[in-house]
């Protein structure tokens, strides 16, 4: 039996959203346990009638802000929903934490309360991306949890993604790349040079250097980027994308009569691409190199995000994902 | 009387898409004197037949090509047509130089063979891209003339940009935004915590940080990056508009008839939009930080995207910008 931990309190639609989807994720995994942390009172509103039994509440009293400085928020507010998952989590009343909540403040419970996984001295924040070919995806680690990054760094995350990438995704060989400003092995500062050293000394399938352009396009499965340009990688799609869909959408309606007409006609089209663009079914973002699935979803995420995410901290809790990590670095000396 | 020093052979469609964009550009700017460096015999084979008397042309035997090793080649190819170029302009005998070719070769020309500006330590790149307020556009710099940057560097590259967007944009006060992995002031790692200070304590109008999703936004005029992460923005955002306007385009094709018609009725707003997303109009590329402008456009670029580039030449050498440079950087020590 897999227990798994969710803070019902983070993102804009909590807890309803959150409640729906457990309770539809609940129906298809009999076997799995969910421990809703919040606000009694409020969850239970959205909860059926007849209580699931897989389903257990925790009531919590605070709640941790977008706007709250992470590492403080988790030491002050004690009681926050979040919190109070985190530490059932260390505790090992629970296999798996879920939030929506403060992205930075889940990175600081993962690593100061569940704990950093030996041989891992950096954990990192893995999104999977969509690709031009429908349905493959690619995974970007780290986004943003290491501003800083050592070269060493990039070999354990490789190292995890990998992992990842053949028992969640279900790839056999993933192929990996290193985010880079030029194809050469030259390319980038000692860091960025270093570690493509490391990763083609290695046994994971490293494929070379990628360039920002080519990220979408489908020839890595992994793209490896230090925190500070994978988080830039990533807000850069998807503002890019953003801002092309809603120019689509006003050049469209604006265009007069006979093109309102074209959109009208056209929309199937439109909806095959955003759907192409919906990252839902990918699940969340996962911090890999900590004692337990770590996982968030956006925060503006209805019931179908949630749903996913769901699916995906089960298969890594079947697929005893961090099992793995932890026998592979357990004779590493740090 | 201003003198423009082109290589000729550089990029896809040359020399006969510069050839026709510099003769078009020569009616309109009738005291502009034009050098056109390259194999004289194909150049002439694209010049109208009653030699424009504004146009020259100095024969070069060897091409850099886009695989060349950038300082490698400037020093063995000596009578390439960009390198011949630079030094036409080093010797005075041209204002500025412009060039579809290579582009690293071209930093290098600029930073060995022009030189640098007094006070000017670190040479920075500096497209125009698009945003979505239509016509409007903000400058990115450095997209990776400087795989590490320093504190200080951002500094000059604020206040040459500045001078570019008012100068050369027209904008009264440029808003300027330090590219970063969050919004709060002590987002990044010490390189970018110590720029947002030094920005913070200068004349320029810093408006803070910028995150990649808002890069479009046009909530920032110019945006200062460190050249790696700038490098992987700049790329991020041509990847992502290509792959979403590929996919529309096969999604508009591919849902059968109904929406054949959808797609044909609403060509004219698609073509709005590919024209919101045409960077042409901004001109090239201007190495900053050199003693002349140097400037560089995409090598698959035709006619157009010259024409607009030799105008931002024009305009810079109007307005005297590398003098206001000189100018405002005379009195540094370094």
């Amino acid at each position: 039996m897999k227990k798994i931990a969710i803070d019902a309190m983070g993102g804009e639609k909590a807890p309803e959203a959150i409640v729906s989807a457990v309770v539809k994720f609940a129906k298809e995994a009999p076997n799995d346990q969910f421990v809703l942390f919040g606000q009694e009172k409020l969850i239970r509103k959205y909860l059926p009638k007849g209580q699931i039994a897989q389903i257990e509440i925790i009531n919590t009293t605070e709640v941790i802000e977008d706007e709250d400085e992470p590492v403080r928020a988790i030491r002050r507010k004690k009681d926050a929903s979040m919190v109070v998952a985190a530490n059932y989590v260390k505790a090992g009343k629970a296999d798996a934490l879920f939030s929506m909540s403060n992205t930075g403040a889940l990175l600081a419970c993962g690593i100061f309360i569940i704990g950093r996984l030996h041989g891992i001295a950096r954990p990192a924040l893995m999104p999977t991306l969509p690709t031009k070919d429908r349905n493959k995806g690619f995974n970007l680690i780290d986004v943003g949890a290491n501003a800083q990054t050592k070269p060493e760094y990039f070999l354990r995350w490789a190292q995890m993604a990998d992992v990842y990438a053949k028992k969640v995704r279900g790839l056999t060989t993933p192929r990996l790349a290193l985010l880079n400003n030029g194809a050469e092995a030259d390319k980038g500062d000692p860091v960025h040079q270093a570690a493509f050293d490391l990763l083609k000394n290695s046994s994971v399938n490293f494929i070379g250097n990628i360039e920002g352009n080519e990220l979408l396009s489908g020839k890595a499965d992994i793209v490896l980027a230090d925190g500070f340009s994978g988080n830039i990688a990533l807000k850069t799609i998807e503002g890019t994308a953003e801002v092309i869909l809603t120019l689509l959408k006003a050049a469209l309606l604006e265009s007069g009569f006979k093109s309102k007409i074209g959109a009208l006609l056209a929309k199937p089209a439109l909806q095959d691409l955003k759907n192409q663009f919906d990252t839902a079914q990918y699940g969340g973002a996962v911090l890999l190199g900590v004692k337990a699935p770590v996982v968030k979803t956006h925060g503006r995420s209805d019931e179908r995000p949630i749903y996913y995410t769901l699916r995906q901290i089960d298969k890594m809790l079947v697929q005893d994902v961090i099992g793995d990590f932890s026998r592979q670095f357990s004779t590493l000396t740090n």
